[in-house]
């Protein structure tokens, strides 16, 4: 039998990211490669207790189907909470919430609505492979924009809206970028809005890790200068409560949620029940504030570790980028150097990251950049990690 | 903002059965429309249970990410199941399992992996709903063909294979067909096998009801026929342990599976791990054969109940099938008759049945039919609600 793949699917190949973790679940190799959340950060005990009311009061609910637009309680959880993260972020009288299977499932319903094979997506260049890769599953043609230290260049933008002016999609992570750990700054949050305004090109705006700040202030969601219904947000519980659970959400206008939740029907019919439950009770009746603060204490004393062994490892021999928040530091080495080779030679040294070309819009474009990820990796294995990475990289600098 | 969507979801409406069940959260109206398993039958206590036990011994492992395939033990519980329900279906050399957020995400992943737009999709018709939706929602042509009492016409799959032999992709319900109730017979199995091998067309068979036989010899699965990789086998544990727990899987050739599985990166990167996990346990270590044995119990009396109230209350006047297993009863108004004034008529004395033209591949069709469901309702509500058709039914039977 040979199977004929459909054009959107033939060419895609498993995330780089998913594949070399596979061969990282020996315990003994440092995972600098992940993006996983620390597990001393998981609220386990308030999860369990939980767990125990909702199927003790609820047991029929939890198990039973339910409607595709996601748990009534929990949408009106999800409202109060952007609302305290994001004040203005939603038009009660324009937009809806729908709960999706994680902030992926997010990422997926919108490009399946939007776009036809062929059309154009701009990206930050690089960007998350997650959501590369979905664009891609739909047989279009990603277009990557340089990403600067304050976020995606405006001009790279402009330059391809004004060449594509049916450009349909701009995808963005403007908080604590994955992989790039730079955050977009307000003038070009209003900048590419406008843009996005001028060709009616939606903005889907990608914001993971945004709660996970740990130094400088806010920057408000793209979203929330929305006034025109061009911006999508997406979002998820995945870093702040447990991305097991895949409980994410999409707030957009009510004429294209009608669309998007036609597409939640024929996807999953809805996200499971027990684990929106149990989402929707902690987020309720447990201090999520008092959660985050913790797990920001948690991440920005790792991310403060790396970092320093950055620079007492690396030396001058890479530039980063610190970030203000979220999970990673992104790496580059210096032009013309074996980025690939330094990768694999980590590898065999039990220190896994991320070679950088796995993010780009192009994944055949050269990298000279590696992702690291600090908040998977214990305080001794960032020391020991590091010291081995310093050790192996001496050989792959040009 | 006025929103290009795309090509694909533009036409798509939402599941008809969908929004009548939203009309009928009113716990007034009588729920002949759902396809609801029982409330009643649902292991509430042995989940609760199992719940506590998960989350007291492996919370990391239910609250962290996992990978796409799903989680390994219950890989392993779902063949082991697998081999019990239907011995031969899964070659161990050949074949991968994949899990899914329930079945219905089985069936998109598979349309997104095979299907381009514009290809043909055979089904029985009519069909399930959600399954003709997610075909849709991939832009595809749609053949009915009609359902006969023991199965698809395979004349009629076979005038359209000859006319069409790029057909990509048959779709067919063979156990207990929602919503017409039949069963296809080991001869048509075989012969449908026979066809899509000759044309090298995929057969996408879903069996969400097959363990739910309540009379008469069980008949093997298509998929354990296949010898040559033409058959992808859907199946979940939605109709036997809970619906809104969202796990189904996939049983299908290794080289395929690669493809399925990148497309499920892609969807919602994994089933979310706490319910996957409850489901092993379940299935590890209850009695599942005694579980299904008293639901079988259930829903045969209800059966029962319902197919008497049908001669009682509605007489010579239609013509249903008697269902050997499953959920649904099909109805069949005399020709000419106005259905969907009877349907709506009933929803005005509070019973809720679905028009049979929400299932046809063409749905502005013709059609004299409409759906009942019997495992939601109480055996109250079915005598009520039938006395109440019954009364409907006169004044619009021709």
């Amino acid at each position: 039998m040979e199977y004929r793949i459909s054009d959107r699917m033939a060419a895609l190949k498993p995330s780089a990211i998913r594949e070399i973790l596979k061969n990282t679940a020996n315990p003994n190799v440092i995972p600098f490669a992940a993006g996983n959340p620390s597990p001393d950060a998981f609220p386990v005990k308030e999860i369990s207790k939980i767990s125990s009311i909702v199927l003790e009061n609820s047991a029929v609910a939890a198990l039973q189907y339910s409607v595709s637009e996601g748990y009534a309680p929990l949408r009106t959880a999800v409202d109060n909470f952007c609302e305290a993260q994001e004040p203005g972020l939603k038009d009660n009288d324009l937009d809806d919430t729908l709960i999706v299977t994680g902030g992926q499932q997010g990422i997926d319903l919108t490009a399946k609505c939007l776009l036809n094979e062929g059309d154009i997506v701009i990206c930050e260049d690089p960007s998350f492979i997650g959501a590369l890769n979905t664009f891609r599953s739909y047989n279009v043609k990603l277009m990557g924009v340089p990403l600067e230290s304050d976020g995606i260049s405006i001009e790279g933008v402009e330059a391809i809206l004004k060449e594509y002016p049916r450009t349909k999609l701009i995808y963005l992570i403007p908080n604590f970028q994955n992989p790039g750990g730079c955050t977009m700054s307000l003038a070009k949050r209003k900048a590419v809005y406008e843009l996005a305004k001028k060709y009616g090109a939606i903005i889907l705006e990608d914001n993971p890790y945004g709660a996970l700040r740990y130094e400088n202030e806010h920057i408000p969601a793209i979203k929330t200068l929305d006034t025109t219904g061009n911006v999508v947000y997406c979002a998820s519980f995945s870093k702040i409560i447990s991305p097991g659970f895949r409980v994410g959400y999409l707030v957009a206008r009510k004429e294209l949620m009608q669309k998007l939740v036609v597409a939640k029907q024929c996807s999953d019919v809805h996200t499971p029940m027990l684990t929106q439950m149990i989402s929707q009770q902690f987020l309720s009746t447990c201090n999520i504030d008092a959660h985050i603060s913790s797990m920001i204490r948690l991440y920005r004393t790792k991310r403060d570790l790396m970092c320093s062994m950055i620079d007492t490892y690396f030396g001058d021999k890479i530039t980063y980028v610190r970030p203000e928040g979220g999970l990673f530091v992104w790496c580059t080495m210096p032009c013309g150097s074996d980025m690939i080779g330094f990768v694999k030679a980590a590898l065999e040294k039990n220190v896994a990251v991320v070679p950088g070309n796995a993010f780009c819009a192009d994944p055949s474009a050269q990298s000279f950049s590696f992702r690291m990820n600090f908040s998977t990796p214990t305080a001794t294995q960032i020391t020991d990690g590091m010291e081995i990475l310093g050790d192996v990289l001496k050989n792959f600098v040009k």
